[in-house]
């Protein structure tokens, strides 16, 4: 048996997120459905984890085991002849069996962009949370601070989460600006259920004076969801890299 | 009367080019119609020229005159919210009546999109031109340098051009690249038929090694289209910006 790994580009807004489910059709879905035609037996791929729906990929990473015989590369053309427009393979190598795209995962990073400006965008309308109100960039970048670091992160998960622990680690976070577009840049050892959207909720909170920076201390020692922002929506969201 | 400016941002995308006709929609159809139903009356578009079938831009310029009392800025945000997701007004503005979208424009500029990577991109399917062979950048970008100033620009136009002169002044030409995508920004005080995609499609030629830089003298001096390269696709085209 091989173990290959797979870096996948996605447009999320026509998927039910990444993870197979009853209720939609999912990117993983998708993707077992080609391989497992290609290689000719079912293929059942692990991610680094699931996306939501309309979260958007560029380096999302997933592995599966086959006994196929087709080189990597020759499966990754094939792959992407019989894909939807909306999913790319964009990279592919046979990688020991220890590899698990989930458990080997040292670190993630997302991107969240925000288009702020008095007119929306066509071309990021899919890909931006579109906010005409003025956003303070020095305020919200002077808040970051508070959210770098080790710190328990309950406030910024939604729902009821089946993890062991809600201390994460943010390893930079950083807010850039060119024209009318905000990016926010995060990346952690890992992250909550819905915690990008949510950290982009209260910066964005921050940015029109409805919270201030210094905030930030007494929203993540309640370890209470309701102190924090608003869950930002899904489309402004990208998973940009896994690093193992 | 007034005379009214608007700066427009479109995808091209599901549209017959901007100039209103009869065998598909026009952007220009779209935004007459949406505009005489606010303004209660026929309302007829000047703009600084057609854009092509799936071409897009971010900076396309029109010009109306109109009796109604609105002001500008209520009537675009009425407008935003009448137009379909794929078509936004960016700026409005009351300008003297001499003014014309057309006529008083003093150059554009245009920026085509290469998406130069062995994978297409899920997020630049629609707005560039995936191109999977390796482009060798400083042979392009010392190509561009034939190509500025004033020429006789008969060999990349096509069709049969009802024109007074195929004379026109590049003023500005630069090949950028960021990963994998290739930026050709060109600005010229006009444009002939199809010029940029011309230019761009004989840039990408001199980048495989079927052409030389040196070559485009004698293309230039030829004004043969013929001996141009090929004339690229639409959606990689963008009207950037209409400078008066």
């Amino acid at each position: 048996m091989r173990n290959i790994k797979m870096i996948i580009e996605y447009e999320g807004t026509n998927y039910h997120g990444f993870q197979r489910q009853h209720n939609g059709l999912a990117v993983q879905e998708v993707l077992e459905d080609k391989l497992s035609f290609l290689a000719g037996e079912k293929v059942t791929l692990n991610s680094s984890g699931r996306t939501d729906a309309g979260v958007h990929a560029r380096g999302q990473v997933v592995n599966f085991f086959t006994s196929s015989k087709i080189s990597a590369w020759k499966l990754s053309l094939a792959l992407n002849n019989l894909l939807p427009d909306d999913i790319v393979v964009t990279s592919i190598e046979d990688v020991p069996k220890s590899f698990h795209a989930r458990y080997s995962a040292k670190s993630k990073r997302y991107c969240y962009y925000i288009w702020n400006s008095s007119f929306p965008s066509v071309f990021w309308r899919k890909y931006a949370l579109f906010f005409p109100r003025k956003l303070d960039l020095p305020i919200m970048q002077e808040a970051t601070q508070y959210l770098q670091g080790e710190h328990n992160f309950t406030a910024f998960c939604n729902g009821k989460s089946a993890v062991k622990s809600f201390v994460r680690h943010v390893t930079a976070l950083e807010i850039r600006k060119d024209e009318h577009l905000l990016t926010v840049d995060i990346e952690a050892n890992g992250f909550l259920y819905n915690m990008v959207r949510i950290i982009v909720g209260t910066l964005v909170e921050i940015g029109v004076g409805k919270k201030e920076p210094g905030d930030l201390k007494k929203i993540i020692a309640s370890q209470d969801r309701k102190k924090a922002g608003f869950t930002a929506p899904p489309e402004g969201l990208f998973l940009q890299e896994v690093k193992y």
